[in-house]
């Protein structure tokens, strides 16, 4: 393994030849046992160093991917095939169900922050990607500036500069909202929490993704909703078509959806969809909770677009957070509540006032320095590379039958398991071998995801998520049987 | 005005001087125009320096309770009365109630963090008397040597540390729970906000105190619950033999209620009623939320108990925050939940997660380092000598009729104006004149409390308090007509 370097664009560098190699692999150009393009040739094509192209092959090889013959150069592996996507979209819209996941939701919680378990089941950016040494200097910065004001209330909406500077951010990618039509909130659930409070009441029916994340099917049955489900495609995320049939057929209160790297099935909502979907729901008037927590770890050159930003009757509530990007812990939320913006303000009041002032001024000041730009790229570049090489390494583990997403964006890799395999006894058992996983049924309220796991990309390649995935092909193998 | 001194051992000695003059005058031992005691006999009876008691006796001239003859000594001006305390105890509660006081409190909040306000409105200590530059530093030191970890996620229950930290300081006053009972909130309204949301359904009916704080009444109107109010009386907080009355009437699903120096009257229900309230509730096996926020700002020498401290069944679930202490804007709250903890966990969870990381090791660290019994006994000393200034100030320019409680603790005052004064109007006409307070009517669902208002004594005296307070003596002359 090539020691990760601390320059993002070398690593950039060698990863779009990897990409490169493997998608000639992919497609058929390469087979089993061809020979790689020279490192000359592939140097002057790809307009890089001799030096980056072999650092890829090396890197390549050590994945299994290659192998290096003396004196001839590199040469296709016969194992290095992948895995092949799930496909399997359930287009029927099951009736509306009370949600009752908590149990095991709550059981699956108790293996986060277990230092024990290698982390494939937690979606937290491994510590030794996120900017922890400019934080505390950037920490101390701002709480030695503002002795005073740190220690004191925030308003409800949230800190000025702060919501200022998530709305150059917002202004950059082509959305239209300004400081004021924001509020800051703890995390994007709680945003999400606010928007459900603020629009609905037990009982009512409320259109969610299948698969979806687990947290909004806990907040949805604490706070003693239904839910219809649609489904969610890895390759295409959500269908108007199917979301139309729903609407026509439901009493549907709200919608969540996360349209970009949806978690747990990575699925990217195409823009076009986006903006008929925010259409049709403008039409029925009918609010769209919009989760983006993973908007801006998109692999290729572009940021998707977001609902909110086909938005004109402000319907869409926009929630995101940092809590993927700089620091879970800081606990740094924000929501775009358009025409639901004194509701929520009356909500957020009474729920906790406002948001901790110190974490607030210390986020704004990374954005305001220009810290967050470079540090998402090296992000994206750390997301995709583990994706990648995971996917890999599971090809040659897993059992036939299994699939695996290839996301575009995100940091979840949503497996699918021979049908024969139950996620939850998986768990179970992947747990006592010290790996942990999120077992696909805890996604829906139906049984369509009992052979499924979702597992994180989220951390550095080590020898101990390396040895999890290997334990977790063998367990699968066993259970294939 | 003496300059505030650094050393609060200095400030702490003559402000004894002051109360013990003051006590002589309000018992009539000094009557108007009387002599004071001369510096050297008051010196060696209180076992103080002559230049503390000559201090004080300036002190007091410039309050305008004494004045100096050339040569002759300090003597009582005509003009230092105290206004007496509400009496007011309407021992009739009323009928349960849905809430609906939500849009006068958001108007009232709107003056909260305005600059251009006098802030006598806002219940939040000056920031000259938190600790800014230690926990500055205490910040610095921990997200230094924490890097990694304050940006990762805590676990739902809170910062280990910090918790045990609280358990020592509850241990200290006789409270018996571990760091494990605990869990930690966004502030003291978070802590309320999961205890109802896992002890009630909109509907259900809800015992509080009256008057009562405000934002109770907003949570539990955003929430659809109904109130049945019992009286608090200034004088002996909550009488027990009423609350029997009430169980007795009504389906009551909960109580809501502070015991120590509760907001706005800053009664303080004695220790042997706390006892009787715990049984009795016990007895019907209704839960008791317990708001403790004003329990470390005692004047006394004595910590008074909390209702959990009673609570041999796990029914009460305490409640308390930082926010009156240290750092408002840290939102340091913490609930020990009793036994609706899985509930409260799950509410929780599904609300925000977890508190931020940084500001929780912050406050661990000021708390092992002993920090805070030092800091809260200065933090007494000044809201003690802010009320008892206040309250001489008021006593020359509010009208006749005016009554302002004595508290024992806490940081409010509790003003009953002449019957004729509508509380609401004299909001805004305050408002108008760059002052800000708040209107009696908001602590209540019914109208028993239109003449009165509630004022902060949580800053230090300024020019700017002193003259606000003049406009408000002024504004209530004129309304009282």
């Amino acid at each position: 393994m090539i020691e990760q370097t601390e320059n993002w664009k070398d690593q950039f560098r060698y990863q779009s030849v990897e990409q490169h190699i493997m998608g000639l692999i992919e497609s058929g150009t390469l087979g089993r046992g061809d020979k790689l393009p020279s490192l000359r040739t592939l140097s002057r094509t790809m307009s890089l160093s001799i030096s980056t192209i072999s650092q890829a092959y090396v890197e390549l090889e050590k994945k299994g991917v290659v192998e290096s013959r003396p004196r001839s150069g590199f040469f296709v592996r016969a194992s290095s095939h992948r895995l092949p996507a799930p496909t399997r979209c359930d287009p029927t819209p099951a009736e509306p169900k009370r949600v009752s996941r908590n149990k095991l939701i709550l059981t699956v919680l108790e293996t986060v922050g277990n230092k024990e378990i290698v982390p494939l089941g937690v979606i937290c950016p491994g510590t030794e990607l996120l900017p922890g040494k400019s934080m505390a200097r950037i920490m101390n910065q701002v709480v030695r500036e503002n002795a005073d004001t740190s220690l004191a209330y925030e308003t409800v909406s949230g800190n000025p500069e702060l919501r200022r500077q998530l709305a150059f951010q917002a202004l950059e990618r082509g959305d239209r909202f300004g400081p004021d039509d924001m509020i800051i909130t703890n995390g994007a659930i709680e945003a999400v929490y606010i928007t459900l409070r603020s629009l609905t009441r037990p009982g009512d029916i409320v259109c969610i993704q299948s698969p979806s994340y687990y947290c909004f099917l806990q907040l949805l049955e604490t706070l003693g909703l239904r839910v219809v489900e649609i489904s969610s495609c890895p390759n295409y995320g959500i269908d108007p078509a199917e979301l139309r049939e729903v609407l026509d057929k439901y009493d549907i209160r709200a919608c969540i959806f996360s349209p970009n790297f949806n978690n747990p099935d990575g699925s990217l909502t195409p823009d076009d969809a986006k903006k008929e979907i925010v259409s049709m729901l403008a039409e029925r008037d009918i609010p769209l909770v919009e989760d983006d927590v993973a908007g801006d770890l998109h692999f290729g050159p572009v940021r998707p677009a977001t609902f909110k930003h086909f938005d004109e009757r402000g319907l869409v509530v926009l929630c995101s957070s940092f809590s993927k990007t700089i620091a879970p812990g800081y606990r740094i939320g924000w929501m775009v509540p358009g025409r639901f913006r004194d509701k929520a303000l009356e909500i957020k009041a009474t729920t906790n006032v406002c948001g901790a002032s110190p974490t607030q001024m210390a986020v704004a000041e990374f954005l305001r320095q220009g810290l967050y730009e470079r540090h998402i790229k090296r992000l994206r570049a750390a997301f995709a590379k583990q994706a990648d090489t995971m996917h890999l390494h599971m090809g040659r583990h897993f059992p036939p039958g299994t699939r695996v997403t290839r996301p575009q964006g995100g940091m979840v890799l949503w497996v699918e398991l021979p049908e024969s395999v139950d996620s939850v006894k998986y768990f179970y058992a992947a747990k006592a071998e010290g790996v942990g996983i999120a077992p696909g049924s805890i996604f829906s309220t139906q049984n369509k995801f009992n052979n499924f796991i979702r597992l994180s990309c989220g951390g550095a390649w080590t020898p101990e998520i390396e040895n999890g995935l290997s334990v977790l092909g063998d367990i699968a193998t066993g259970m294939a049987r």
